[in-house]
């Protein structure tokens, strides 16, 4: 199984509540505490060495990444972040030294953000292991999903793309889209970020919304290719699309009815190919 | 540093939030969502591999527990579950039975709590690693904390302790003593559960209430020691004070003014000493 028989499996499984407006399968989860003015959305990610960054790589950009990543989740629901929880196994290689400065890292965008550390766990490992949970908020019945495009909605991305994989793993510091989100809230039809591929995160988009998708252009990062630009990932921008003429990102190309799923550039089909991260390898 | 040293490093430097009532140091972090009926709780706790459980253990005890101490969490705050989320990071060793079996531990016991599973990432390591956060819910203002007990509190004890020390590494599925805290709503002045041994969480109660403890009993599970009581750890049991007579636990002694922290059985110090989870060894 892969990771999206994965997702799926576990999505059958996951059981229900009146209170959780969308469960597995978005970038977010949504959640309607009773009474409250806000949905909350909560989303998590895990970085382990080795495999999302290496042992060398500052401290303070794996700090900074570990919160980004889903900070980047939040901004493609339209979320505001309000708190994070940090889960950190280190390694007897890593030093309070390196500690502080991971932690720096995962801080100075916390607060550049208005993301309080609410609390988190701490152990130990052969790897040094982190996983972050993050805690959005938008008006209730307003966050993006990535499942709302409708036919004939015009497609958009926040930036060129392709320049992390261009330049090789890791990709630098990057800056989540989160005023962009915000920004599209009842304006973009739908929304995702992307972190694995134009190609895979468009036809993650075109899948929930049960459409396929008609690609005219990519804009691609200077010394990127476009393979880069469409197979590379890490990226964090946003992907979204909108009924009518948006100025807030580029227009790549448009939605169209079935088969879902279906991504073209040009009239030529594009692979939904990038990283499975649950591969058994 | 120690453990406590990165919560006490960590928690000055974690930021502030209206709607955060209590952030890093206590079972739970309370989040109270604009408008919302019910105070928030939130925890998070990381399972690694070779450190938390061995890599022959059964899988579905492994998935109980991993969502099982978070619950235990909810259960010291008095608050009722709503939903978790779950990172997984997976070896080559683990194919999609073992996943499978690991998935249906952690999942009969969310159903058999009211935990609906609404998110979470996959990826890979050497060792597997697995990391649970947990939300619940108390009525506005009721949650517990660890820092509500009063000078002449009695203290009680959810059940008789050391049986995991007792057993060995590691302790089989346990039942979070979730109904037990909903009925210490209103009633206990201070909730803590029982993770690192009596001697160590009493402690950490102490400190929270700035009190001191004079015990004058323990109930020892059969089969344990006085030591695996004190120091074992892995009991899951609730530790609460209460300003009247409890029928809800086991009375084993009476919360004291100063020094702050300081634990006596029958007139002798109780050291706090019990496992470290983030020594760099």
């Amino acid at each position: 199984m892969n990771e999206l028989d994965w997702v799926r499996w576990i999505g059958r499984r996951a059981g229900k509540r009146r209170e959780l407006i969308l469960g597995i399968g978005d970038d977010c989860a949504i959640y309607r505490p009773p009474g409250a003015s806000e949905d909350q959305l909560f989303t998590t990610d895990m970085l382990v060495e080795g495999v999302h960054f290496r042992t060398a790589d500052p401290p303070d950009v794996i700090g900074h990444r570990a919160l980004a990543r889903g900070l980047s989740d939040i901004a493609a629901c339209g979320g505001e972040p309000r708190f994070c929880l940090l889960s950190l196994a280190r390694t007897r290689r890593h030093d309070d030294g390196w500690l502080k400065r991971f932690y720096a890292g995962l801080l100075e965008l916390a607060e550049a953000t208005g993301t309080v550390l609410a609390g988190g766990d701490l152990s130990t490992s052969d790897q040094l292991t982190c996983d972050v949970t993050v805690c959005g908020a938008a008006p209730r019945g307003q966050a993006l999903r990535r499942s709302g495009a409708q036919h004939g909605d015009r497609i958009y991305v926040s930036g060129p793309l392709g320049a992390s994989a261009a330049a090789g793993f890791p990709p630098l510091k990057f800056t989540p889209r989160l005023k962009l989100g915000v920004q599209l809230r009842g304006a973009a039809s739908a929304c995702i970020d992307i972190t694995d591929g134009l190609a895979l995160d468009l036809h993650r988009l075109c899948m929930a919304s049960g459409l396929s998708a008609d690609l005219t252009s990519v804009p691609i990062a200077p010394g990127a290719t476009l393979e880069d630009a469409l197979h590379g990932g890490e990226d964090y921008e946003l992907l979204f699309t909108a009924p009518v003429n948006s100025q807030a990102g580029v227009e790549i190309g448009v939605m169209r009815a079935g088969p879902a799923g279906t991504v073209r550039l040009n009239s030529a089909t594009v692979l939904p190919t990038g990283y499975d991260h649950f591969e058994r390898v």
